[in-house]
């Protein structure tokens, strides 16, 4: 199913080629911020750092992101925007959630964002921080596209009796995280898909696997 | 069973009304440093503010403390001393699951320590953070009295076959990371003692609490 971003951006204005020279550093910038705040944090990571690591100065970067929030969400914006389209495909049930496996293995090839995010999602727990309203809608938002797909499992006799969809979304989606965690501490010898699919086939009557297949 | 902390401590030296009183100030600048580290990430907390809030010179401060690492220790290894007196008394197996569920009860009165773990934990995954031995060490510490545990409930005929205690551990403690940065976000209702509680539930042969009862 899809995964509809929560931060929704203004088309681009402008002719085609500056368009895509812009778009272009755009994207860099993005991936110096995702290194800078994934590294330092979002509240340590400085715009100048960025935009160092850009090539760019530190009026150019202000030119695409005014400031450092309008830059967090666009982090935020893109990573969400590739989540969706990495679950497009999957219908609701069984086939959404092996798609959120295959995406927590896809994650797996960059450490950097995950480091953000477990960062992130800690300190944007203060109600202060800018990112805390995004933090709290985004638990929400895929715990809410967990359970219909839960709930559509259940009806169709995959979960184990007395399973609660509701919790069992919340549970996986803490037990995601702090995997991430363990998984960039190196401690347990921690893989992050492995962990959620072993969670998910604890609630299910067949592995995730064989009911895919069938 | 006793969890015995990894961060040791010098005994305070010094006669005993100075040392009472000492001893009170330290205290005192734990509980403060709890509070800036916890709501500002240790990071972005200064010594500055720790001393202002525990009403002492930075002076002062740096007396029972020589830096800023040194206080984060002190205020780790406190935390530890007394999860470790909380479950002093379990012995391995079923009883030591039921303690570390009290546990996570308990703390549940703290928030501001639970932040300050929240974005310690993440923060400290980066390999030169002054607290990334100290977490890994942290993680494999706790997960192998989980592992012991578990062991000890699997020889005792309390795991569902197949489970796996090493796989159980790290999930438990990746479980009550996660459970805790949606509690502190305000997210999904979580209660993070009642979610470990019923994740162990889902691998034992009956309910925790019945199990302690009989």
């Amino acid at each position: 199913m899809a995964i509809t971003p929560i931060v929704q951006e203004e088309p681009a204005a402008g002719p085609r080629g500056a368009y895509r020279k812009s778009a272009a550093t755009r994207e860099r910038i993005l991936d110096a911020a995702l290194e800078v705040f994934g590294a330092q944090g979002y509240d340590v990571g400085s715009l100048r750092e960025v935009a160092a690591l850009a090539g760019i100065s530190q009026a150019g970067l202000l030119h695409h992101f005014p400031n450092k929030v309008a830059l967090l969400s666009a982090v935020l914006e893109r990573r969400d925007d590739r989540a969706s389209e990495q679950t497009a495909a999957a219908s609701p049930g069984i086939e959404t959630l092996g798609a959120l496996v295959d995406y927590a293995r896809i994650s797996a090839l960059k450490p950097g964002e995950i480091e953000l995010f477990a960062v992130l999602s800690a300190e944007a727990t203060r109600p202060e921080h800018p990112a805390n309203s995004y933090m709290r809608r985004r638990y929400e938002w895929v715990t809410s596209i967990a359970v219909e797909s839960l709930t559509t499992a259940r009806d169709q006799g995959h979960l184990k009796p007395g399973t609660d969809p509701t919790t069992m979304a919340s549970q996986l989606f803490a037990l995601w995280d702090g995997l991430q965690i363990q998984w960039l501490l190196k401690v347990n010898n921690v893989s992050v898909a492995d962990g959620i699919e072993h969670f998910i086939d604890l609630h299910l009557v067949k592995p995730l696997r064989e009911l895919l297949q069938s």
